[in-house]
């Protein structure tokens, strides 16, 4: 069997799928849950060859690769988790009756067969799949290589939990085994596969984005701005600005520009810094930062541009929100932007005119995130405009299709 | 200025369109018909050009490259219907309260700039030009070259329109006098149009989503079915097989495959297809179809993949609903299919299991449309599953964005 051969196995599942009751879709999650735990041994086993055979990645992804009894007992949290949320399968979300007497329902139903490209986490192998199995999807996963045995096994937990529920094992596939060639043929697989989502790097988004002739939800960067506003309140300011940068400063949330109003440079931004830099952080300072603040290192064009995704901070003085708005218009990757401000008409005019997913005011950018929405799973963070924007949770693994009832109608 | 030039001064356009309010859109929409009216003659005269220029065309595309005064006068009560559809922009989709007192509103928000191919249609120009004045973005417009001259004429009048009402004309741009490159600039345009909708013919849209860079929304071809179950009743199986078939066989939404359960056949099968002989219809049937019907030519398997957009159809008996969805799985381009029964268990296997846009019982599917479905105004029929699917009304040029207000939280 090669990619394609697999691919479409997976869409023939698809079917099967789709009719699932919420009941047995919920059956496989629990069986999941059971087999992670039976099969613990076998899984840290397989975690420790693949952590052996690429001792040379950074420590960063190897921790992200790393699987532990705690990690595991995590996934089967958040098993639970997904099986207490409502199916949103058959969800009516309009109900037209026309004048010629037809009646259009719009129903919410699975995308079909769904793809997966990302990176070397095999905890996503389980909760990607988890979530496609929940909305009636099947799926083909393409994970980092350097997971390719943990992935292996849990694809193979996941295949049983199907079987042990009457569902076709290929509904959950891997196209692992094929090396770069499996992705390649997903992002050819125009018919087969409903909706491809990368997960990770900007340059993996990238990739899949420009080669893919299939439909793309892109999950994507984060270039995160705050804006201190001349009247923030200095407790919101240190707080918000310290937890957006550094409560996990690896991820697409974190805080990578803070803009200040001049207003507001001595009041609140001195005591900021001097709290950021207790927590280890570098700033990258325009002109008067430099001078105000001399551990600044100069910031030069590209730190605008830059998702750091490390303990590096860019900061700029601005003279209004005006100036303020055109910086981020320039240089947000428009994933999540906040204002600190006590200004009822500045913190209107910055929810209307900036164009990210998300837009906060007085809150940490953190929030930005499936679970901390209360959608109690997340697929990953929608950096683009279609079909889903923001944190996506279960209703943005569906699409939805019209069911027409008629007694005879032609059109006139 | 070249076309990415263009292109970017209508994105920074989109920014005061999103900001416009109901009223002032619908002002533009009002301009947008007075000067339809006061230019009638220029525009006449401009598309009497382009017809001269273009005479070795089909005459079915001569026909949609064909402005008149009634058709004119179309266009200006389609306008009228669009400004009285309410402003989707700023509905509120979703309202959550979070534990910690964050307060997250989705609320419906403009694309930004929106890219349209499309055929040599200039009725089109205005359609869809005055859907994105509506939903509050700019929009970039490649027309087929054969109407050069009519849009050139149309996109001016739109931009005198916007102008009049205060709003930047680059909000309304077209790149046809760049030719080709401008719509390989439209489909390299990332980071600058938010999503990019083509229309026409399968080999346009197969081009624009093979090799666009930026969301594509897939308007496509229809292999449409309809299925005479056993039960069928007669007069509706008449009514909307020609219906279906025969009242404007060239667009997406027309039958070409019937599919007829084999205990149907004497009693439905052979009045339908004399209905159909007598409006012109070729049929083209398997061989038991030949064999009850003489007139009818061999189908070929090449027939069942066809879309014929011509008085051809093709007819295949089936012995079963199961073996009817097979077909429909097989062969659907998965736009419309119709079931003409009474027995209301099959009614609802077919509408359950039948993978397509839009999904009827006894009812024509020339239903599977904008107007028909109420919304007003049409941008197109969505054959993809992401963002849109099926009939797409003003709605689907939306994306929405997440409003976050808090009081200082940050994440534990």
């Amino acid at each position: 069997m090669n990619s394609l051969d697999l691919i479409k196995a997976a869409k023939a599942a698809s079917k099967d799928m789709a009719l699932a009751s919420a009941a047995t879709k919920n059956e496989v999650l629990k069986s999941i849950s059971q087999l992670l735990e039976t099969n613990r041994e076998e899984i840290l086993h397989a975690n420790k060859q693949d952590l052996e055979a690429n001792q040379n990645l950074p420590a960063g992804l190897l921790d992200r690769l790393t699987l532990t009894t705690d990690r595991i007992e995590a996934l089967r949290v958040q098993l639970a988790e997904l099986i207490a949320i409502s199916d949103p399968i058959g969800e009516l979300i309009q109900d037209i009756h026309r004048p010629n007497g037809l009646n259009l329902k719009q129903v919410r139903v699975p995308f079909g067969l769904i793809g997966a490209i990302y990176e070397a986490r095999p905890n996503v192998t389980v909760d990607i799949a988890a979530m496609a199995i929940k909305t009636g999807n099947a799926i083909v996963l393409r994970g980092g290589s350097a997971a390719e045995q943990t992935n292996q096994v849990l694809v193979a937990l996941i295949q049983e939990a199907l079987s042990q529920n009457g569902l076709p094992v290929e509904a959950v596939v891997s196209v692992d085994a094929f090396g770069r060639s499996g992705a390649t043929a997903m992002m050819e697989a125009r018919g087969l596969i409903d909706v491809l989502i990368p997960r990770g790097s900007a340059e993996l988004i990238r990739t899949v984005v420009e080669n893919s002739k299939v439909p793309v939800i892109e999950t994507g960067d984060g270039i995160v701005h705050v804006f201190l506003d001349a009247t923030a309140k200095l407790d919101y300011a240190i707080d918000i600005v310290t937890n957006s940068k550094t409560q996990r400063p690896s991820v697409c949330n974190a805080l990578e520009t803070l803009l200040v109003h001049k207003d507001a440079v001595d009041r609140v931004l001195l005591p900021v810094l001097e709290a950021l830099s207790q927590l280890g952080v570098v700033i990258h300072g325009d002109e008067l930062v430099q001078k105000l603040y001399p551990k600044a290192v100069p910031a030069t064009e590209a730190d605008w541009a830059t998702e750091y995704l490390s303990l590096d901070l860019s900061v700029k003085v601005v003279d209004s929100l005006d100036q303020a708005l055109e910086h981020i218009h320039k240089y947000s990757s428009s994933h999540t932007e906040s204002i600190i401000t006590e200004d009822q008409a500045n913190a209107e005019r910055f929810l209307a005119e900036v164009d990210s997913a998300v837009v906060m005011v007085n809150a940490s950018t953190r929030f930005t995130d499936g679970f901390e929405f209360g959608f109690g799973a997340e697929v990953g963070i929608s950096t683009q405009k279609l079909h889903a924007r923001g944190p996506m949770g279960l209703n943005e693994l569906t699409t939805s299709k019209w069911l027409v009832r008629g007694s005879g109608q032609s059109r006139a």
